[in-house]
């Protein structure tokens, strides 16, 4: 059998969180875990829901889409970019998945040859790897530029050979919150172009950007695409519209990609191969017309700047994230699964970020209730002190 | 780019009908192309579904589920499995999916190792050959015993090999609707317990049963795990509960299986390769809600007979189906596609069934108004007069 028993360390430490809440009483453990969204849905999925069970026939439904999604849907989605970027992104460009997971490992599949090396910025998330490897890849992760975790251009330009078929972007950035600024995308085309040119085929810019709506303080996330032209957008609305368990997103393939046919085609061979037949044909429906919706973000901004405030107060060191809804912070001690075990004496439940090719670090996520970070402030205090 | 652009053939013929229906009307058009559930989806799935969104908080609702599916949806299920069949089944052998498609390609995925050949009888459904070949697999078709398009045993018997690792049956059969006999599978599973031992290694049997529910005149369908102790059932409620679109069904791992543990942590991992992270959370809940209710089948049976009875008295020859909602039909010249093509001459759309491993033969799926079942007799009768 070629699959093991290895498991994320997200889930581990989740489910570790389960048994020891169910001992302690859930009040008395700081899960900072899981990157669980925990602001409410907007009302406009469930009245969109129930609208559509009500006045439509059962099997418009509930029926088969088209493998890329109902056409409505995908030219919403082309003409949402459009408006918000400036791109001529076209229905045929979209291809609705099952959630950005099932997108990520269709365009590498698609796009993969045996041997073709993914480039990608630590700290990235873990599953890449997983993806890159299912599909015959071999990924390659450029050292993280520490402090500002912005992108280090010559350790780019170090890892880019002719074997790169694809480079990875995350912004805002799981695990660090980071977004990635105009002048790191704009380095990162330069030297994506010129490796293109001297090696003669397309690198791909696969742009998994599930965080894109979740940024504070009035910060933009620049769309990849204005700034290079095989990119590939791939995008989840379960973020955005706290719908994880949905598996609802799409991938969008840029309308200035000179092998945009065939990228196309090569999305939808994947995906039939992975056993995809169409996205949940309901949730299709509801999301062309909750498109404008957003959860309530501002809570997210709370929950950062007091975690934020709070443990800098304290002696943590991090970088303060402009999006997404994680705090990257610095561990106390060199092994950072040694700093994650002592945590949880405190019942601390930080995620070592040695899997997201950062170690040193753990990851703190704050889509979690208001109080319970507060509360977990003294744990906090009482671990830094262990280490004075 | 190693996805080329060839299509699915039933899909092809299906976006013919579009066009068509777009150009003469809809009612002039006799499409048996698709294998869209057309009786109504049952009430309990509507009624728990706005249950579920008014009484519910979102976040639940709509959450991460674990990736194999709720605990107590695969604790129903299992119980549901051990109720009907008297097998002994838990919810730890129980996996959901998103969808048969997804289970079959995470099935084959998890156990298929480069080279190692899968069986299948023909005729198959098509996707068999694609999820074999994207595992690094490759797809062995035993040829079909006419007329009763039950087991060759002979055949199988010489198409079995040191290299088998898989053998996938489909009953009720698409596109044939037959259902295997109990000494069909009574002899399947000698031959096979017979090369295990013989090999030495295990052969699991992929039983595909998504039309399990859907069988007329009071037959019973017999539960593959209680033949063959390897066996892994690929189940869909898309057919049963009218959602196809909906894309949830499961793996069910016997509990006699030796390798019982390794398979199911194969099946999670080739899962989270393919980028699964959980079935449609809200629609977990629902199928637990719903698992005892099927749609009325008594209108497919009334489709079926007037269809079977039509065509034979015409001339026309068939296995008369059993289950499923397919009637499998010997094309009036060997060249199905030939005949595929006069049949649009008449505006009937019949599937050849070349890609199903059976050529000579059409595909006519009766899912579909018994009005335009009645409304097609004029043109069946016209092709073949065609060959008279």
């Amino acid at each position: 059998m070629k699959w093991g028993k290895s498991r994320n360390c997200i889930r581990e430490l989740f489910e570790y969180g389960t048994v020891r809440k169910a001992q302690i009483g859930v009040e008395n453990v700081y899960d900072f875990s899981l990157g669980n969204p925990s602001i409410p849905t907007p009302e406009c999925i469930k009245e969109s829901m129930i609208r559509i069970l009500t006045e439509q026939n059962p099997l418009a439904i509930h029926g088969y889409t088209s493998a890329p999604g109902r056409q409505s849907l995908r030219k919403a989605i082309a003409d949402d970019l459009n408006e918000k970027y400036g791109t001529a992104m076209e229905a045929g460009d979209i291809f609705v998945t099952c959630g950005a997971a099932a997108g990520l490992a269709a365009f590498l599949r698609g796009v993969l040859m045996p041997g073709d090396e993914v480039i990608t910025f630590a700290p990235f998330f873990p599953e890449y790897t997983v993806f890159t490897e299912a599909s015959g890849g071999v990924l390659v992760a450029v050292p993280p530029k520490e402090p500002d975790f912005q992108i280090d251009f010559a350790a780019f330009e170090a890892a880019i050979s002719e074997k790169t078929r694809c480079v990875i972007v995350n912004s805002p950035n799981n695990p660090s919150g980071v977004v990635l600024s105009s002048e790191s995308i704009r380095g990162l085309a330069e030297i994506m172009n010129a490796a293109q040119e001297k090696y003669g085929h397309p690198i791909y810019l696969l742009s998994d950007e599930p965080y894109r709506e979740l940024v504070y303080d009035g910060i933009e996330v620049p769309c990849m695409m204005n700034f290079y032209d095989n990119t590939v957008i791939c995008y989840s609305f379960s973020k955005a519209l706290s719908i994880p368990g949905e598996r609802i997103g799409y991938l969008a393939v840029s309308n200035k990609m000179a092998e945009r046919s065939e990228v196309n085609f090569a999305i939808a061979g994947a995906s039939r191969a992975l056993g995809h037949i169409n996205a949940p044909s309901l949730m299709q429906q509801v999301i062309e017309e909750c498109l404008d919706a957003t959860a309530d973000i501002s809570k997210y901004k709370e929950n950062r700047d007091i975690l934020y405030n709070g443990l800098t107060e304290l002696g943590y060191s991090c970088v303060k994230p402009d999006g997404a809804f994680y705090l990257f912070v610095k561990a106390l001690e060199s092994d950072s699964k040694a700093f994650s075990e002592r945590g949880k004496a405190h019942e601390l439940l930080l995620c070592p970020a040695d899997d997201f090719g950062c170690p040193g670090y753990i990851r703190i996520s704050y889509c979690v209730d208001k109080d319970m970070i507060i509360r977990s402030m003294p744990a906090f205090k009482a671990l830094i002190e262990e280490y004075k």
